[in-house]
């Protein structure tokens, strides 16, 4: 609904998530996200995802950021240092390098946190038990960490993110995204070549 | 050849390699080695091969050497600043920190570099052409960074490698290495429960 918006604004748009977004990415997706019969390690998790998103940055989010095209990713690295950092308690000390290695030092304009309490999106999430994947078996207590984490690093850094309430319904969630956006982040840019306005 | 003169002197023996040594390795191997559509740019290589990296050191080494087993492991930390740093030019100070999160600072009690000049090596790689990988394909200049690259490591810490001339005939090769494993790395442990003398 973001994309379809900022395409309504006149912007070009390149709608992306980790991990994946190219076709390396997608491979790496694949094995972390299907249920195998190993256990993946914490650190090994760290840096697969790390992998996807180097590839992923320099492959396709940098150019379309130099050609003037708006990317819209769902997750970035705050969901590794949420993740894997808050969730299976690796230091986020440790967590920073290895992803200023993976992004070259980029970051995003706005971080939106769609928030919501753990119980409420896990049922969303087990409503569809075929979009159920390895991470959303994890623990109660795991996800709770890693909203917590996620509210952190947002209280810590205010202007580089909007904490919206994922329990209001979309039509309204979306409303709120589209005025972060335009308030927060528009501005700061021409207005696109080929705005309709 | 190794690992058997080993067992032969009573250790038992894990001989495992890099990319790989796990399911989990095993996987990402597939996805570097294989011939793909895609390149993989070289900062997800080094998150690719940590990542397989430590889940190797997690599940099979540590828990190896923890029960006074041996490991010969084909490939280490040292490749990695190798290939991916002296042959596509990521500068070590980058790698390392990356190393130090896969590994948990473990290292290897003795490195064996078997040197050979590259076109040597390159004809006896493609001399049999369903072995050769992605990486066997890159030019003869990013072969010879790789070699002079870990000719530089072994010269600053003589105390933690060996440098013996592949190009000698398998058994002499197999002679020198077992002889400084036996000078240099037998020599710091008490002899195997199971020594057979």
């Amino acid at each position: 609904m973001l994309a379809s918006w900022l395409e309504g604004q006149g912007w070009q748009v390149v709608l992306t998530r980790e991990p994946g977004g190219t076709a390396f990415g997608d491979a790496l997706r694949e094995i972390l996200l299907s249920p195998v019969d190993y256990a993946i390690l914490p650190e090994s998790e760290v840096l697969l995802l790390a992998a996807a998103r180097a590839q992923h940055v320099r492959e396709r989010i940098l150019p379309a950021l130099e050609a003037g095209i708006a990317v819209v990713c769902d997750r970035f690295v705050d969901s590794t240092l949420a993740y894997q950092g808050g969730g299976h308690g690796i230091s986020l000390d440790r967590l920073i390098p290895i992803q200023e290695f993976a992004t070259g030092g980029l970051e995003p304009d706005l971080r939106m946190l769609l928030d919501i309490p753990v119980d409420i999106g896990l049922a969303r999430r087990h409503a569809d038990p075929s979009s159920v994947n390895r991470i959303d078996r994890a623990s109660v207590a795991f996800h709770e960490r890693v909203r917590q984490t996620f509210l952190s690093l947002a209280e810590a850094n205010p202007d580089g993110w909007s904490v919206i309430d994922g329990c209001d319904d979309v039509a309204s969630v979306a409303r709120t995204l589209h005025t972060e956006i335009e308030m927060r982040v528009l501005t700061r840019f021409l207005p696109p070549p080929t705005r309709s306005s």
